[in-house]
């Protein structure tokens, strides 16, 4: 199977003759949107025109159609018309929500293809669930696309994850209708180097899309990952390094996640001519920010309000851009032989959605609610616990007790990098501010010894945060002031399976449960959301000082972006992709 | 086979890691291109830069490389460099060369890569001459794509030609490396109109690429057109149009050929943000103009210096936006892992052009003469003669000699629409100025009677010109004063087995000889420009005023461009694609 016969890519032949005459005007159209203004991404403009529809798809649009036949007519009364938008890299367990409470979330927000990464739920349940995200793009209205986990575990030998996902299993895979191409190729100094496993990867997909993953990567290095065909990059940190990839043919998907934000530091990047090879991802997005802020449609947002680039083309990056850049034909445009996937807004700038098409019907008259219940016990998610670990007590933490000076990871807020730096410890205190305890502890049954750290910039006075959910091998992470609310946090994550813990003086305050691989809930977004709601307040009033510690928290285990970080094996140094000790030898 | 395992798609993976080491900087470059500028097609600036190259690839691009240990430097000196040049669309049996002298000619003027539809070729021989076109797209060092032939007959039933072009012998082909997709599919009428065989043919090649020709094509039928998946059209001769075409979705491939002259026209629509969507293309160039004015290279010439069109858009419609267009995932960029197709510039403004690399090769230190003269051999290109027709006598012409009122072709300098109008013939004379005596001679061993016609706008005052170029079925065309001189013209072409002659009272005045399927010369691009000018030097003698007449003439036998047109078998209204009589009844 190619590119080609992915989903959303072919209108049947067997349904073409009807939608030709349609068309042409010789058949009845089933759905006919007036008077709507539409803002054309090809060439900028804005002009008023009508959209006729047969089936799921565009089959024509221009004014020819104002007087056509039609089972149903939409007036937009002066509306604005859109593309749907396209999130170019996300994992959606980051949302903590199913695929189908994702799609209820962020479809009405415009955000009508999702092209996801499984490789969270995958470290933990190996193809297991990856194929249960399969199952879940084949129930959706969402075009929800599933690239091929490339990198589980993220870096062989550095952490205990719950299965590999073999190159195998990947090609057995690979025909899948949702699967676009290979995920995120997290291991860029495995391409660069050629190592045989990592190129035989990128060899079985070269076929499709070949996702990258490149943080800081600049010069030689960069160009070796690019010559192997990766063809873009989502991690850019800096206009520097953004303008090199752009001038090296690397697709430049910016991103606005719940930590990572980098829309204003590359929105300087996007302008009319570099377009085309700049898109749009939120990567990891938490269902209090969806709710609040929105999905893709805040960075249209942001971008066109904040960081000064022209509508047309902030609305190019999330729609024509994107289709384009992944082989998507009948997707991220208004025109004919397009699947029927619109955004009809109040107003562009302030992206005030009115309502969202999916396959030519209006999103607010589909019980989403309903859907989502149902396609959840349709598609069979894995149920299993995932969550093996006998409790722990806190002298099992084992922190040194000698004094002298330790390596720190220093957290960069709203990033997912770190700083690496030192601090003297006394063996109960540290000599700077706000440096706390961490650890992360092997949760598949192997009961291993704690991985231990130090960490700097959480702002917590009093008690500890623990959480499954910890990037990607999603061991359990723990910050605290003091070991005894540690073990407390750490034995309710054992307890209920998987979730996110606040605890203080040896309670638990607030607690979310996340029972699918102990990434996902089985909740509703909306409950979801008051249930982090309510996390915060609980970690606002110990002093946290980050808007997003969980998150954050998960991603100081991810052994892939420097530059320190904690897996269950021990403190890496992703500079050099080794271990190094808590104390500074 | 897809998109994915075409030519110029993949690097090896046995040649991959060695390639790798080059970009890392751990072995030994093939050639290192310093001091030079680099005009970025991504971000449209202009920066100095090193030019890495490993084998036919680019390793790397970027300043980190000017020290590298490289096989061999070249010094630019500052001059500029770009990407090669890719033609969008051509029948390079337009020509009148092989494949191996097109690519002599056009190679040194930054042609690179060739998209092209031997449908000449294929309408007189056949599936033979078709695989010809494809053992010479193994030969070229020029990226020579051949596009999958959809209408031969161009409009069946209403021409003679030497053989169709099924859907099986196209389905059999369509594996080849060269093959990028369906070339254009001239019948729209077939498409929009839901013709079974049509969408079969669409069907059958719509995981590759479908390129279109929709000439003057709007509103609802337009529509229809694209909803099939037609994806490009070059055939656009208004600016309104060409504005509909790109909003309906349509890649714009602008054309200047020879007699089809659109850049002026559309220009206007090429800017900033346009321009992933707008490409460029000869379709039909005599081996004079290539001589003269040159090939792709004239045309962003043309766009800069007399359209108003920047400079970095007018290359990256020749390069990224072509192919991006068509999947070329390793062409149209100076950028790690992209084929080493480079022109290096001495001025880019008048596209001043110092020398041009193909795969990593300069064109100017490879002997093009003897390639070409080996590859033709090589390649066994069908030598049978074509033109099987008996002598003519002027008597058998059979012109009417009653007076009356008659349907006349007016030709449109430099365009291959005419105008449908109509003459007074009191038998002998025309009541207007410079109507002429057509005739459309079938040459497939019939022997039919002529289709006769008249013509209006050549300037002919004596003597006829005949060739067997008629698009697209390629029988003996011949237009003149008077039916003595006509059968002389054409008893030469029949004589020599295909050509273009002058004749004037009762003698050859100059002739080219086109053995190859009456189409293609076996002489060097040097010989056959001089026997084109030679046949100027002639024509004008007798008056011509149209600066090419034998490509003019050729296209009044098309019938699937509007608005009259003749064919072997009589005069075709194309805008209801019907015969009528020469006597306006």
């Amino acid at each position: 199977m190619t590119l080609a016969n992915k989903n959303t890519q072919r209108l049947s032949s067997q349904e073409l003759p009807n939608r030709l005459a349609q068309a042409r005007g010789d058949q009845e159209l089933d759905l006919l949107i007036t008077n709507i203004q539409l803002l054309d991404v090809i060439t900028g403009e804005i002009y008023p025109t009508c959209i006729a529809i047969g089936g799921e798809h565009i089959v024509g649009v221009g004014l020819e159609y104002a007087d056509s036949k039609t089972r149903r007519t939409f007036d937009g009364q002066g509306a604005f018309v859109t593309p749907g938008f396209i999130d170019g890299h996300l994992h959606i367990e980051s949302s903590m929500m199913s695929p189908f409470e994702f799609e209820r979330a962020t479809l009405p927000l415009g955000t009508t293809t999702a092209i996801c990464d499984p490789h969270e739920i995958t470290n933990v349940t190996g193809a297991n669930g990856f194929e249960w995200f399969l199952r879940c793009a084949e129930l959706t209205r969402q075009n929800l696309f599933v690239q091929m986990s490339s990198c589980v575990p993220a870096l062989p030998g550095f952490e205990t994850n719950g299965s590999d996902f073999t190159l195998d299993e990947m090609v057995k895979l690979k025909d899948h209708p949702a699967v676009l191409g290979l995920a995120e190729m997290m291991n860029f100094p495995g391409v660069i180097n050629a190592n045989t496993e990592v190129l035989s990867k990128i060899e079985a997909f070269d076929d499709l899309n070949l996702d990258g993953h490149a943080p800081l990567l600049r010069g030689k290095a960069l160009n070796a990952y690019l010559l192997a065909g990766i063809q873009n990059c989502h991690e850019t940190v800096t206009l520097e390094e953004g303008r090199e990839k752009l001038q090296k043919g690397m697709g430049l998907i910016i991103r606005e996640g719940s930590v990572a934000k980098n829309l204003k530091t590359l929105a300087p990047l996007v302008n009319d001519f570099s377009s085309p090879q700049c898109l749009l991802c939120t990567d990891d997005r938490n269902p209090f920010e969806i709710a609040h802020e929105g999905h893709i449609n805040f960075l249209i947002k942001e971008l066109i309000n904040h960081h000064g680039v022209a509508v047309h083309v902030a609305y190019r990056l999330a729609t024509y851009s994107a289709a384009k850049h992944f082989g998507l034909k009948r997707l991220g445009l208004v025109a004919p032989g397009k699947k029927a996937d619109l955004v009809i807004l109040k107003d562009l700038k302030s992206v005030d959605i009115q309502d969202v098409l999916i396959g030519g019907q209006f999103v607010s008259e589909i019980d989403l609610k309903s859907e989502s219940a149902n396609n959840l016990q349709l598609s069979q998610p894995p149920m299993m616990n995932t969550i093996k670990r006998e409790a722990m007590k806190a002298a099992d933490f084992g922190y040194p007790t000698q004094a002298g000076l330790y390596n720190v990871i220093e957290i960069v807020p709203n990033e997912i990098i770190t700083k690496h730096i030192t601090t003297f410890f006394d063996g109960k205190n540290f000599a700077q501010d706000d440096v706390l305890f961490m650890a992360n502890i092997e949760r598949y049954g192997k009961n291993l010894k704690p991985g231990l750290g130090f960490v700097k910039g959480m702002g917590l006075t009093s008690g500890a945060l623990a959480s499954s959910v910890a990037h990607d091998s999603h061991n359990i992470m723990v910050i605290g002031t003091n070991t005894e609310d540690m073990a407390v946090a750490v034995n309710e994550i054992i307890a209920m399976g998987g979730g996110f813990v606040v605890a203080n003086q040896g309670e638990v305050k607030a607690r979310v449960e996340l029972p699918i691989a102990g990434l996902l809930s089985l909740k509703s977004a909306d409950e979801i959301k008051s249930g982090i709601e309510n996390l915060k307040t609980e970690f606002k009033k110990l002093g946290v000082v980050l808007e997003e510690p969980f998150i954050q928290m998960a991603f100081l285990a991810l052994p892939v972006i420097p530059a320190l970080k904690l897996t269950d094996k021990g403190l890496v140094d992703v500079t050099r992709f080794e271990f190094i000790e808590l104390a500074v030898r």
